[in-house]
């Protein structure tokens, strides 16, 4: 038997044969092996309650019982796995089920396009798109703004370690301070006299792409000011507003879209992470009619439409969002959330909370402090991770349907793990 | 009951909300239920052979028993669904399987880096592996390559309809004539020359990327003496050697992957479609160890390493390729195809061979004929597709498992297809 | 003789065989025949005083005596006309007045690298200096920002009419506000900000390339307190300063640099209009030591190092820069030029002075009503452009040795011509 | 006196202040007084003959007699020496000139664009023309290709050391191989078929460009047979036609126009160096009606349009161009070219005669034994210069107005300089 051989598994093998650009099994080391509802298992028999939720890929949880049966009979039938593009009875089920109940009560028209399932593929298709029904090809992306690593997304995306992974210059991107960046700052106002000047020096726009809530980029949330204000930019500039809701959607911030009460309907939608409800690969862009401008095959690609994703999405739509109890299920969530964090806060001098609805967190002022508290409370049973230009938000992406009892749970390890680590960096300072 | 509803399926949500991109369906439009094999089941019924395999992704065809079996038991026994990139027993469970059974015996010391679940995605990852490890933006790819159509991935891309849909231009990549492209020319040697001529104008590369057999740009089989020429000139000029494998590999050409008879061991490989076995979306690149160049997450996305996915990739690595009878199998079948196919060749003045291994196809000349004849063959239950810039080769994908009496039977609609086909040609130009 | 022959001239020949591209001559269609000092003469006879002076490259007016008999000695001698960057006498005459004039006495230890004879190679030149000293390629250019239309310059240049002359996206530069340009904003603090922040998603610059007056984009000055933040900026961030000083430099502001009174000492400048002294084409790149990077012809071109222009050149700087009286002299027309714009904005409500010494103009509000004062008053007999991005700024760029008497005679038909056309529209508006 | 005093000139300026970027005067050392004819004189006295000829921008040798008192006359009378682009009897008289002389013989209804007066700004001028005419972006430019340093032109320069002098990457460009570049390969017909497949992976482009010899990339020159295939691969394909003849054109091949004897017009010409006559800096596009579409100062710059060169463009074209007697003679010294460079290619084992008209030179085999030879012949009173990718050309690019007597004295130098060499050679390897 392998030296690394544990419990059956050989994990040797990760070192000696997976590639170094792994990243959450470096903080998080445990072997997993099975996940229900917001509790995974270690092959050790240990419990994690998960507060990252595969960064907001689970927003229903691990393995929910509907889901779980629905694909399961559909396997066993010998239901597509693989179909192309190609009609299936499982893709009209979705489609009927996120007509009926997603677009059509919030008075969208838009067509769905399935793209390659990453988020990535969908911001591609999203720039795409923009680029070919204007005829421009800037795009207006702002600070802190995470869209994906592929080259076309890439430029979009402010992180700096992650472009220098390009390896070369990225383009078609202009980047502007995004709400509240830079103090005084207006990013709106900024960007409308730069476009409305013949000399400001940035190319006119085939779109304006952002998010509601930066997710990656640190927890900043935009006004609904703000947002209705860009979609004016947008609109007077003949440019598409993108709202890339790959993080933000599917309820994380209380709603199914995060911009549902800002009052704007964005020409362009992406959607990846939870649409599938079980974690599935599954990444879609929600285009009005009158931009569905790309050809049979023009972005093209072999997994477009995850046909078990298909399976599980719309179970995960009727369940969850064919009636109202939901959200109100999730407001009250949020003021959990909200008053835990904020007991948190309080503990770090100058700390402050950030984000919206259940995509909230806490910027405790240094990425090393951030760090710290998540390594402890992973060692007492917590998964959660850090978020930031320098990691420096604790980062709280639970499952939505995270029962009360488990939240307050996951929070008092949290709280716990900050108290003990902010002991010892006292004694240390002392 | 909607108008368009068939069999309780509402078909005409496609029309209504799917973007205008969905391309197969088109000239497919049944709706599919159900596959086991290389059989498809439409819900009305009516059966067809399958000549396209999910374009390669399911080369060991649907619901395969064993995989089968082994996803049903993971997902009841809640196995993870979606892991990010944490460890898992399933993760390890396929990595251990590939190194041993495919890794190993070839020699290779590849890690294994899984990128988004596209292989556009795994081609991103190898064009930014290649850059960052060489310090050089210039990548050298072919007429008639096709690698996806994300930004990165479309400007190696050679199709112009595919190109034209970025709405802007691409950047970083060197077009080369491929094996056999243009009468006299040898492409190895004018980009040798090119290379070594400081006034060549063509900017020393980080890789040269190609596929030994062009999947989408019309089955160009490369022959074993020109990649072993490219793999030299790469050396000789410091650039790595990406071979992009996603269709040509899991077997397609009779071997694991496209190139091993070749003497070639590249730098690089992308391997996407069937790496699941199952049809699942999963990609990765094989990348030695000296250009295993990315930091942690440097190249990151949510859904890399589909755990479900992991889970039918082991069953298929160890059910088909721990020993070498698939590969014999694989040659007996091939010879057939091969047979079959110059059967249909001869019946097209003109018309000829394409392709190597199981990846064979006829060009008869016009994207028109070609049309009819795929669609005449569908009508008679066999799906098939057409490949090549003018959509002029019937292309041959069928599952590598499909049985010698289904192959009988799927070329003889093939051929009794392109008889009517021709036949009406005749009598409409008499 | 043709119909269109006027005084022995063919003047159809425009019209029939000069490009569209063609712009000064359509708002002031005379023909020119002789000029001295600050005075055009007409093939008419008719006389203009020149408030235009070559856009700033005729600083010491029209065939300067000294320079003239300088250069008529050298052509009469056989003097060289054309030496590529072969070692001359002039040139070596020039660069010694050079050196101990300009450079020695303001502490500048530059070398000068003589490039193509145009302002916008020598941006070009000092672009590609930047890029490859630091290994770096962005350039963070401002808005309004003019520094020429080839199309390395032209990324940089900030006006959307001389940027969609390209015809394709330009690329390597990052906009941001000017001094003063959006309210409230601190461009050069918000600069800080994104290149600080490692997610701000600006990709780390080369260089900081700026204007100290805008010449072309409306005379709008920057205070020393900008210019010393952006130089700041750029230390703290490893990219080199570049100060554009082919307008505002040779004295236009008051002294022989721009910037000198500001504390900065640029690592790039560029030099080209005025440089020769005499109009002739010349243009050149001042360069810290440790930035002169490039190899022999790295940056070649046939008329660098323009011969006749060395001569006159020579002359230029010893007549008016070896003493500091020329300065005072400047001074003095400089508040001049400030008396009688503020009697000129009097006249228009809201209009407001711009610029700084002798690089002064009005924003009258409107394109329309500066364009209609700078025609009337050429009709009057004074040659008088616009400038800005909606060419609202009647801009004065008189010679600086334009005597007193004549700068008056000058204003006074400006302000008559304003108050003409201030009446006509109030009469047509009644 | 400084130590570098040099009969009253400072020598060692260069030295301390000229950038490392200067060249020429790197293998030709001596500080030049004067010049005249096919002359030039060192401030020592020392006199050397001129087979370099500014790069061919000297085509009508030093100060010729009649340009020379044209041009004093002009100064005298306070012509002007700066006149942006207005009107001037100047401009009006070199039009003149140039549409009797030139344009209306050959049948060319071309209007003349003045751009910036460097090679470099007519060839940006050119393919931005181009781009902004089709509407496309991609430009077709060959091995060995030299257009300049800029980075429009400079993505289109085959030459590796100036394309890294950029410093980052140059875009909108695919290179072809020249005619005769690789064995077996016909760059036209590899293009025309490339271009003419969907999946060829070239962009449509927007012009192909070419010179008819490559005077940088060492003297290839192209047939009659190639250059109008590669027009009727332009004309196909709704690509412009862009002939560079900044090098060649103006008398260098025998005609005034290098293409003159091809039967192909082009769409759009470049021309620069000898435009002017006198070596004075001028460039002009010239640009057929229908392409004719930059608006005013779309393209602009300060000193377009030379108003000194302009004086002498006229008298070149006038006293040159108005008879064929020019053409006759020209006809004589390429012969006279062609007999003494055989003579100092049967020096050379496996040397060969390269180039066309009276643009000619020697591949040596090596840029080594090229610079010895060069460098012995300056040694001994000839200026002469190499060219090619590896300087392995000894170039002869005479003014085409040297005497007979001189070119032969000029040979002798050069054939003296050669034996020498290569016996020092011989006793060196012995």
């Amino acid at each position: 038997m392998p030296k690394d051989m544990t419990n059956g598994t050989d994990i040797g093998i990760f070192e000696r044969r997976e590639s170094a650009a792994r990243s959450y099994c470096r903080g998080i080391p445990a072997v997993f092996t099975a996940a229900r509802g917001s509790i995974l298992t270690a092959q050790d028999g240990s419990e994690y309650i998960d507060f990252l939720a595969g960064c907001s890929s689970l927003n229903y949880g691990h393995n929910d019982a509907d889901m779980k049966a629905a694909l399961v009979e559909h396997i066993t039938a010998d239901g597509l796995a693989h179909g192309l593009d190609l009609h299936t009875d499982t893709k009209a089920g979705f489609l009927s089920a996120f007509e009926r109940h997603i677009l059509v009560p919030r008075g969208m028209d838009h067509r769905v396009m399935f793209t390659g399932p990453t988020g990535a593929n969908a911001v591609e298709a999203a720039m795409k798109i923009a680029r070919k029904s204007t005829g421009r090809t800037n795009i207006v992306a702002f600070t802190n703004g995470f869209h994906g690593v592929t080259m076309g997304a890439l430029a979009a995306t402010g992180n700096g370690y992650h472009r220098g992974g390009a390896g070369m210059d990225k383009q078609g991107v202009t980047r502007m301070p995004y709400d509240g960046y830079a103090d005084g700052v207006d990013g709106a106002a900024l960007l409308d006299q730069m476009l409305s000047d013949a000399s400001g020096g940035i190319d006119a726009p085939a779109a304006i792409m952002l998010e509601t809530v930066q997710g990656e980029g640190g927890l900043n949330a935009a006004s609904g000011g703000f947002v209705r204000k860009i979609a004016g930019v947008a609109r007077k500039h003949g440019a598409l507003l993108i709202i890339d809701d790959i993080q933000a959607g599917c309820g994380r911030t209380g709603t199914f879209f995060s911009f549902e009460e800002m009052g704007v309907t964005p020409d362009i939608v992406t959607m990846a992470k939870s649409i599938s409800g079980f974690g599935l690969p599954l990444a879609l862009v929600l285009v009005r009619p009158e931009h569905d401008v790309f050809g049979p095959a023009e972005h093209n690609g072999t997994f477009r439409g995850n046909t078990h994703a298909f399976v599980t999405a719309r179970v995960a739509i009727e369940k969850f969002w064919a009636a109202k109890s939901f959200e109100t299920e999730l407001a009250g969530k949020a003021a959990l959330i909200e008053k835990r964090l904020t007991e948190l806060a309080a503990l770090v001098p100058g700390a402050f909370l950030k984000g919206r609805g259940l995509m909230r967190g806490v910027d405790v002022g240094s990425g090393d402090l951030a760090g710290k508290i998540c390594a402890r409370a992973y060692e007492k049973g917590l998964v959660i991770e850090t978020s930031g230009s320098e990691d420096q938000v604790v980062k709280v992406l639970a499952p939505l349907t995270t029962p009360v009892e488990t939240f307050e749970k996951g929070f008092d390890i949290l709280l716990d793990a900050a108290r003990e680590i902010l002991d010892m960096t006292r004694i240390a300072a002392e």
